[in-house]
This record gives structure tokens, C-alpha cells and sequence, in this order.
């Protein structure tokens, strides 16, 4: 099952079912008005939403219209809680090692998270707004999980039934900003700006064998202004998995229905395969080359990040944005 | 005006408008269901339920029932934003001292904040689950403002009209856990378990003189197992008011409505006035004894933060919690 917000008059969207092959969408209001209040009683309403799949499959049902992703909001608007780990930990290896810091041994079993802002998602189509370029504009390429509501102490092999949703994300960083502000000791604030997510949100059972032990195995494939910049494969080399990723925010927490959890920027050891954040590259380019070439995005530069099943076909749509002078 | 959200069949709870000496309370669900429904569009709705409240102080309403606080949930059960800052400086100043760092001097013109989770808030009359004894259980009181929508870019001058609810805050925190957390370079997450909140949040206007500059101007009253703890004055020693807060938190974001921003742990230079945390009260042990006395937090101890008037009315009515095993 494929789900979206589109557009409305509320600032939650209006949720709709979406076909299969992202070409045809129906509104559900006698199921669920929204995203929020379909995860708030998941276990009732997700099986009747996955009854309007299928008809909108079949044809079945009245109503449908084409789907526009430029009317998609993120399939969360706002969120009551996004947070994000950095389960790819040859990515924080890389960058710790291009400015001669060790990283410490516990990072290999021992997740890293960080609480993000939740109040103001954007679509998958919108514009960017930031204030300066000075401030090194960077896309980060992410997969992000929805859950229902997980107790405290939830332990991995409990995590897995809580998984729901999952959809795409470009966790946007201002890397100039990040120096300063995680010297203060408190993690990222203005170096994060609104992030993006996927025009859908699919139901885990949509990736067939791609998703497995709390993976998604399949290339994240990153354009920048129209030019391949990476297509680094979710499943391989992430240290931790989601449930793992689940284990760890519910130590001493509930995390409540619709909680979003990011993977942190796909990172692999094939450098081959490029990468989905332009901080990695110039990482590289520094270790390589001894200094960074390739240069922080620049108002007007767009970003697209789309993810492919085995034929070919998008599983989520692409993100696609344009960064722009707030 | 006073509001309070109390416990009914949604996750969000039902608005009430609760009267000034907090016995009387009443329903407005003609006018907004919920809190977050009243922010989202608080110019319009505001003004209706200025007009209750003020029918509700005139015994001109109908079905007002009891207030009880232990009915309320957290003024926003759940919201899409949690910032919490750490204004007193002189606090973190102290804490550093006593480990022997010295705080950069940037830290008394750049303010600190941290992204809270707030998918999970406790109402004031909760316990507070806690998994382990052993983690450091401690508490934090603070003053937090609720927002309506504040645009990117909002310079201090245009923020203060942006402040339209402020309420009182529990931010519990486990000490134990924090030096592992923070020397991951990320910022808190397991070591900030959910946060509680006073049984009403109220507009500006009802502190009369005492809200001034961005700042409450009043004690903040701590008892720990019915013993004072600390009064410190939440408007002295507060560094950054809560408009030079805002125009921080929207330097490269938009703060959506029912953004709750948060003082941090309020302190006072004159250490008569007692600390609103145990772990100021343990460092200043530390400086003037050579090391801590005071215990942290156990199973069954119970906390109480509030705060009065020139009168001695509570204002906002009491946060009392007792710590519990998970």
C-alpha cells in the first residue's frame, strides 16, 4: 500500500491512497482524514485502507484522480517526532578520519541519533529557503521508517511489527553551521533546516524481498542538477538496522504512533557508487586529492533522490527540489 | 486567559478554559477541540475564547464543572515542536566550572538550545517512569512559551507579538546518561525521557507586570519530598529573554504554531535562592565542600514546581510527580 498527503485546506493535507505505479490516487475521508489520525489507530484503519488499494488496482473505485507529486505534502506534514540516527557508520568513520580524529570503538555498537525538527516537513516538490549560501547548503540521502506507538523498552526483535511506513528523506544540512553549533555541546539546531520526504509513504510489504532485517536493499539514486552524484545501496554497510535504530530511541521513552526514524545518509564502502551527501565527496576529495573540489550547493541547484524497484519502476516518487533565497 | 487540555477519548484531549483561581473549568468545543486547533489558527479563535473565560469568571457559563489538575493532561499532550534553551548562563557557567572547563565567552551573546521530543509530553500530576535508578534521575524547572506560527528570519523586536502562552516545565533529565550521550557530539536523546508540564498554560496578560522584556519576573517555587529545594526568580540572571530565544530558533526555519521553547533550568546568582535542579545544587556542593552531597532522584521521591503571584495565588497550578520504576 501507497499512501500520501495532498493538499488541502488543513495544515495536515488530506491522506489518499496512491496506486501501485504512483500514476492515480482517492481520497479516504471515511477512513482517515489524515496521516496522523491513520497511525494514531493503525491496527483498525490500515486494513481498510488496504481494501481501497486494491480496488484503486483494480479500478474499482470511485473517485480516483491522477496523482500529482507537486501536490504532494510530506506524507507527514508535521510530525510529533523525527529523529534521525547515523546508522551508516562508515560515513562518520570517513569524516572523522579527513580531519585526523579517531572515531570511538563503542560507535560500532552503540547507535548515534539526533532529535530533529518535526513542526514544518516539506513536500517532496517544494522549494528550499535558506538565508545564505555562506552557510554550505548540503543534501543528506536517507530512508526514514513510521511507527506506531512503541512502548519504552521495546527490544529489537519486538521492533520490527512496530515498523508501518517507510518513505525517502533529504535530511538538508547547512555543514558551515554544524562546526560551530556542536562545539556548544547540544547537537543541531540551525544547521538543520526544514528536511524533505518522498511525495509517498509505503507500507513495508511494497519492497517485497528488498526489505529485510529492518533494511531496505536497493541503490538510493542522487542527481544533482540533472548529473548522477551517487546510488549508494541502503541495505549494505548499515551498521544498524531499524529495529536495532528502535531499541535505542525506546530506552527511556515511549516513542508515540508516527514517529519518524531516519537511517542517516546512505553510505557505502564502494566508493565507486558515489555518495548521497556532497560532505562525503569532498571528504574523499580531501583524503584523495589533499583538499575538496566539489563545492556546496548554490541557490537555483536542484536535488533529485528517487529509489527504484527491480524493474525499474519509483517506489516513492522522487524528492525533487530547488534550492532557493529564503 | 487560562487553558488547560484534559483527558478524554483523543490522544490530544479536550480544550477547556479554566478560571483564574484554577476551580472552575469549561468546554469550549463549539470554538476549537483541542489545543493545537486553537494555535493553528489563534488570531481568529483566541478572541472567542477570551469571551468564555471572561463569562466563566461571572458565573455566566454554562456547564463549568470542577478543575482538577490531576485530570490535565500536559497543556499540548503532544506537539510538533519542542526547543528548549538554556538562558541562564551563570547556570552553565557554574557546571563547567566545577569539571574544571572553561565556558567560551560566545556563550553570553549566542544563545544554547537543544530539540526536545515531544511526542510523549506528561501531564502534571503523572508519574515519571524511569527504567533504572542508576541513571541519574533528576529534574529541571523551567518557564516555556507556546507560539503561534513565526516565519524564518524573525528578528526579536517582531517576536515578542508571536508569544501567546506560557506555562511552566519539568524538563526531567538523567544525569548519567548525559556525559556518554553528549561526548557522542549528537546532543540529548536517551538521557531526556518525556517532559511534564503545568496543569494550565496561560496568556502573557494574566502575569500582568510580572511578564515584561521577554521574562517572567517570579519565583519558581521547588520542593522535593514536600521540602523547598530552590525560589530562584525566573526573570533575574536570564540571559536571553524568550524573544531573543525565537528570533534564534528561526534563523534558518520556520517555528510552526504550538512551538513550545523552553528557558532551560532557571538559576540566580544568589545561590540563597536555591536551584531548580539537583544537579546545580550537587556542583555547587562540589565548589564549596569539595564533592556532592545531595542524592539524585529515587523510586517514590516526588517533585513539585510552581509558581505565585503577588498574592499567593498559583498561577499556573502545580507540576507534582513522583518517580517511578519503568
Amino acid at each position: 500500500m501507497k499512501l500520501a498527503s495532498i493538499r488541502s485546506s488543513s495544515r495536515d493535507g488530506q491522506l489518499v491512497v496512491v496506486s501501485r505505479d504512483l500514476t492515480k490516487a482517492v481520497a479516504v475521508p471515511q477512513i482517515a482524514p489524515t496521516m496522523q489520525a491513520a497511525l494514531d489507530d493503525w491496527s483498525n484503519i490500515a486494513p481498510e485502507l488496504v481494501q481501497v488499494a486494491a480496488a484503486l488496482e483494480q479500478g474499482a473505485v470511485s473517485g480516483s484522480f491522477a496523482f500529482d507529486p507537486s501536490n504532494a505534502m510530506a506524507p507527514l506534514p508535521r510530525a510529533y517526532h523525527w529523529v534521525d540516527g547515523s546508522a551508516y557508520v562508515n560515513h562518520v568513520e570517513l569524516v572523522r578520519k579527513a580531519r585526523g580524529a579517531q572515531m570511538p570503538e563503542s560507535f560500532w555498537t552503540d547507535p548515534l541519533v539526533y532529535q530533529g525538527g518535526s513542526d514544518d516537513f516539506l513536500g517532496a516538490r517544494q522549494d528550499v529557503p535558506v538565508p545564505s549560501e555562506e552557510f554550505g547548503i548540503d543534501l543528506e540521502g536517507e530512508v526514514a521508517i513510521v511507527t506506531d506507538d512503541v512502548p519504552m523498552g521495546t527490544k529489537r526483535d519486538a521492533a520490527f511489527q512496530h515498523i508501518k511506513l517507510i518513505m525517502l528523506v533529504n535530511d538538508w544540512s547547512l555543514r558551515n553551521l554544524i562546526p560551530g553549533e556542536l562545539a556548544k555541546g547540544f547537537g543541531f539546531y540551525q544547521s538543520k533546516p526544514a528536511t524533505a520526504f518522498s511525495p509517498v509513504a509505503v507500507t513495508p510489504d511494497e519492497l517485497g524481498d528488498a526489505w529485510s532485517e529492518g533494511r531496505v536493499h536497493l541503490p538510493l539514486v542522487v542527481h544533482i542538477n540533472g548529473q548522477p552524484f551517487g546510488k549508494p545501496n541502503a541495505g549494505v554497510d548499515m551498521t544498524f538496522d531499524f529495529a536495532r535504530l528502535v531499541e535505542h530511541i525506546t530506552l527511556t521513552r515511549n516513542a508515540r504512533a508516527g514517529t519518524v526514524l531516519g537511517s542517516g545518509t546512505i553510505s557505502n564502502y564502494d566508493r565507486s557508487l558515489g555518495s548521497a551527501c556532497i560532505a562525503e565527496r569532498r571528504t574523499l576529495e580531501q583524503i584523495e586529492q589533499g583538499k575538496p573540489v566539489t563545492s556546496f550547493l548554490k541557490f537555483g541547484d536542484s536535488v533529485r533522490i528517487e529509489m527504484f524497484d527491480g524493474e525499474g519502476r519509483s517506489i516513492f516518487g522522487a524528492i525533487e527540489q530547488k534550492v532557493v533565497r529564503a
